[in-house]
């Protein structure tokens, strides 16, 4: 780990002071305790699985929770479906401790606990808008929630006190606050987040049958189109299932606009046609204009495509010369030029170094591409 | 520059020794342009409009073309609606060149020309499957097609002398040519680029009426989903009528699968509504894993994840010794887990040497993770 890389964190001072226990040590839980951990904050690690706590205390998350354990904070970070259950029993196991959760969902798991007559008091529901494709305690990393919106579904009730400490947790991780009623908050991440899962798993599954030939002509739109289609049925069928009313909503819009471009389609020439046609994509313009930030882009790092001989011994070389130059990677993604006998190699490093690098790397002769 | 890089040409000498006429200085002629030109071609340039032209010539993509050319090829790179008037004119003017399009669409051309009676034994379609967010002359770039697969649609009766000046074209700017009929292409287009062009314009016209909050919450699996939404509404009203047909089959699947799922979600606690959604995901995940490249997800390869101390050194040595068991990597991605001790190296290689390289590499001392 390197301090520039630190130095990039929203929050410099701590705010949480006593021990955080995580319940459940998967992507978020385990980015969580890392990123805590680098804050030098006491974590606890519990779940249902003994070797992700051992590969997440190896990952250096935390320790294991143990007969003892006094914390100030739960997180719970469980699976939608066992969700209020843990939450349940954390908030008897722990008296005097504040539990949150961190489940994509926030009415479903709430009706459930206030229909089990559970005290709430102490219970905060949060939602940290970060994931990536590839779960498990191994794709856990410190800097998943930097600049990141963090949901915190308070209400009338929640005491000052225990609001503070989850806003605590959020800004300990870098993330950005954002207070939204339960209800707001299904209706958004069904549209931000649901939907869009669902848009992407259709398209991917045309491509089940598709010919050698047609997946060769694929590119990077279709890439990105598609890339969270290779998200984890058994959760996105808790999530779904939780939210489908706001998910409902939302299909049932894009079902009509569907039927209406197919039917263009089916009729090119027929007067209106293009124009409902032009209608639908520039309304993508605009919906796409709404997104903030650049598209597709790491905003902190700057990056630099290297054209290199397809053989590991040249990539061994190139990152032998820029570990010479004292230049740290932030990120490396080697494209397999296919039948090419090439192959391009993406870098991600700090904005400041990037133009050093490429200069040098010219020097040394090697073929930038971008 | 250095041979290494120099051998990663697929062709390492030119093939065209006549001269090469770009009709349409755009994104794509443009592009061709340029790297016709650092392969030492004669370029000419033309374009509807001169400063087009004038700022191609600026960029050293060729010299404008005047009376008195001779092109020996002649490549159209003019928007779908004109391309079989440009292609046909083209052929009168220019009685012994060889004429190709690079429109995205190839069956539609075809048919105008062959109803006009146009004799089409010079032409031979094809389609460079290369491209930018940005379009334009300005956003040229000689290595556009590196590497890119290039579609050669040609026909029984296209003369061996025709098909081999176009493969040459293609060879000269680093692509790799595909032959395929026609109708193979527009269907391969229609579900690798039109109908996710659909997809994610129907996703993003959602968020036209979104909540502000509700942007905020937006993560890159929506910027991933919607990115090309941003494309032109006139380019593609071109696009899809023009290739309308095999477009509107794919959507009628998509159509039922969106009817079944969100049928589904109206009673997930129905028999088997879980389990029709499960499918739909599980399907999603079965396509993208059919995408080569990039996501690791490459069902060709089989892949490893190795655990590295988090600095470039580490990660030099790691792919030296893997160099030095003469393993070839397919595809390998760096996860540079910030707030970790570590980083996460994965690696994509032929499915019978990942069993040799784990274990070669558990006795170097290296942590596989998976």
């Amino acid at each position: 780990m390197n301090e520039s890389t630190l130095s990039t964190r929203p929050s410099p001072s701590t705010r949480l002071s006593g021990q955080v226990r995580i319940v459940g040590t998967g992507l978020l839980g385990g980015s969580i305790a890392l990123a805590l951990r680098s804050q030098g904050v006491d974590v606890v690690l519990a779940d249902a699985s003994p070797s992700s706590v051992r590969l997440a205390v190896d990952l250096g998350a935390g320790r294991a929770a143990e007969e003892g354990d006094r914390p100030q904070l739960i997180v719970v970070c469980v699976p939608p479906d066992v969700t209020a259950d843990t939450i349940e029993a954390e908030l008897l196991r722990f008296s005097d401790a504040v539990v949150t959760d961190v489940a994509s969902v926030k009415l479903a798991p709430l009706f459930e606990l206030q229909n089990r007559g559970v005290d709430l008091t102490r219970y905060i529901g949060s939602h940290p808008l970060a994931g990536r494709e590839r779960g498990g305690t191994i794709s856990a990393r410190g800097d998943l929630f930097l600049g990141r919106p963090w949901v915190i579904c308070r209400d009338e009730e929640t005491p000052g006190w225990v609001l503070d400490r989850v806003e605590d947790l959020a800004h300990d991780v870098g993330a950005l606050t954002i207070e939204m009623t339960p209800e707001a908050h299904d209706e958004a991440v069904g549209l931000v987040s649901h939907v869009p899962q669902i848009m992407a798993s259709l398209m991917a599954k045309q491509l089940q049958k598709a010919s050698d030939d047609a997946v060769r002509l694929a590119g990077q739109g279709l890439r990105d189109v598609t890339r969270i289609a290779a998200s984890s049925p058994e959760l996105w069928i808790q999530i779904l299932s939780a939210n489908s009313e706001a998910v409902v909503n939302i299909l049932e819009r894009i079902q009509d606009d569907l039927a209406e471009i197919t039917q263009a389609l089916r009729n090119v020439d027929a007067p209106g046609s293009r124009r409902a046609i032009a209608r639908e994509i520039s309304a993508g313009n605009d919906g796409v204009a709404r997104l903030p930030g650049k598209h597709g882009q790491n905003r902190r790092f700057a990056s630099l495509i290297v054209l290199i001989d397809d053989t590991p011994g040249q990539l061994a070389r190139l990152l032998t010369e820029i570990g010479e130059l004292g230049i740290n990677l932030e990120d490396l993604r080697l494209e397999h030029a296919e039948g090419a006998q090439m192959g391009l190699v993406e870098f991600s490093v700090l904005p400041e170094v990037v133009d050093k690098l490429t200069l040098e790397l010219e020097k040394l002769g090697w073929r930038i591409a971008a």
